[in-house]
């Protein structure tokens, strides 16, 4: 028998609007394409919403004007910069306020009104725990998952590929440590991020042109929780982050390599200074 | 109307043995598959297979206790280290023959014959395209892909995600630039990695432990190329490698920091025996 997963993305979903009740917008394109198809989301569901119409209806908008300084603002940390021709400013690679390293803190141009860049959600968790009781609610469903995604780029791979930057109703991750392998011997590091997972299956479906922001995934039900409050919400998506101690990449390589330069400096110097 | 996406995974895929006829196997379990469920290989579909049974079926097998050598063998480069406890062998993030930046080079213990692991395909684009044409003929199709996938870490997030190391019949990136967004505005640095992406989804229907490591992606015929010789194969994964000279990565953060204290060491070193 086979395993299967379908991702559909209705068409149709309006240009948000700061103030715009999403859940609302969300709940009658799917509503709408359920009248048309007959595909309306069901238990065991995920419904992907780009990051993008989120921000816009939370109205994470500023004048593109201000991008540099919004890049300065979302920033906890400077992770790595590299100049750029043309008398671009230097693009810089930092963590940003939700610890998501990201290329300009993820403040965002495309798709935005003109003369404007966006912000990412505010707490996108939360976001989607918001939207996951609005649907919840209005489709009537108990395990319904919802899952927030942004476009990243990633060390070594050129091209960008969907995360998940907000999940509720999800399990994030299928951990397969205490499990066995084909052959009886326990899987001992394999942790499939699967809301990373669903998030890039979402995109090749929305894409990034088509005014699809929304799609279902359906055929990760084991995933998905049932309830509401933490044990339906689950744990988000936030808990994907690696702390940058952890990381062996928290760092990029030029501004290690200066950091260890400079630190020898510093050290010689005192020494100097220690001997005088 | 919606954009749709459907991702496939037979069961019943035998236990792979080196010497096996790989493309014959993939074939009788598509074929079988086809026979129960009427859903064959079509024009526009991607065949995914794990990388794990290519390997397994090219004799890609070395004994266990090996292990630390043919990771060495597979080393092009060692991008960082990170001891482990209980007298384990210290992990290796390497890049690795194909260009990959893997911990262990990739060299993989699960789902393996007890005392064996397994190396990468020697060259998993050529296994694609060779998997390609045999399937095209089978089924007497034009446009079909073939994606062989592995499972990876990354920087910055926990959990592990399928991508492409391996593609023929496939566009490998949706490159968007030059396009314009929906208002109309240039879109300047989205190239979407969409072998990457077919890589993920595919994952979220075959898993881990269920032996399936076939699935068949419906939905991304825009990405699918038609015709055999260069321009039907297309680009291969390997395009998707970012050169290690452009990776702000390209170094774990401790060894390009001691890399940095140890040419200050160096050069302090050269003033002293240059003023000596």
């Amino acid at each position: 028998m086979s395993a299967r997963l379908t991702v559909w993305a209705p068409g149709g979903f309006p240009e948000v609007r700061p103030g715009d009740d999403l859940a609302t917008l969300v709940g009658d394109v799917l509503a709408a394409d359920a009248a048309a198809s007959g595909d309306a989301p069901a238990e065991g569901d995920v419904v992907v919403v780009t990051s993008k119409v989120v921000s816009k209806a939370e109205g994470r908008v500023v004048l593109a004007a201000d991008r540099e300084r919004a890049i300065t603002d979302e920033t906890v940390r400077v992770v790595a910069t590299r100049e750029r021709p043309g008398g671009l400013p230097p693009l810089r690679i930092v963590e940003n306020r939700l610890g998501l390293v990201m290329a300009a803190a993820g403040v965002d141009a495309s798709n935005t009104p003109e003369g404007t860049v966006l912000l990412l959600p505010e707490d996108p968790d939360a976001s989607a725990r918001a939207l996951r009781a609005a649907l919840r609610s209005r489709f009537g469903l108990d395990r319904l998952g919802v899952v927030l995604t942004d476009t990243a780029g990633r060390p070594w791979r050129d091209g960008l590929v969907d995360i998940a930057i907000g999940a509720a109703g999800v399990a994030v991750v299928d951990d397969l440590r205490g499990g066995f392998d084909a052959h009886g011997r326990p899987i001992s590091v394999t942790v499939t991020a699967v809301v990373d997972e669903v998030a890039a299956a979402s995109e090749l479906v929305r894409g990034k042109t088509a005014g699809r922001p929304v799609a279902v995934v359906r055929g990760v039900g084991r995933f998905v929780l049932a309830g509401d409050g933490p044990s339906g919400d689950g744990p988000g998506a936030r808990t994907l982050v690696r702390p940058s101690a952890d990381d062996l990449f928290r760092e990029g390589s030029a501004e290690a390599y200066a950091r260890g330069l400079a630190d020898a400096q510093g050290l010689a110097d005192g020494a100097e200074s220690g001997r005088g």
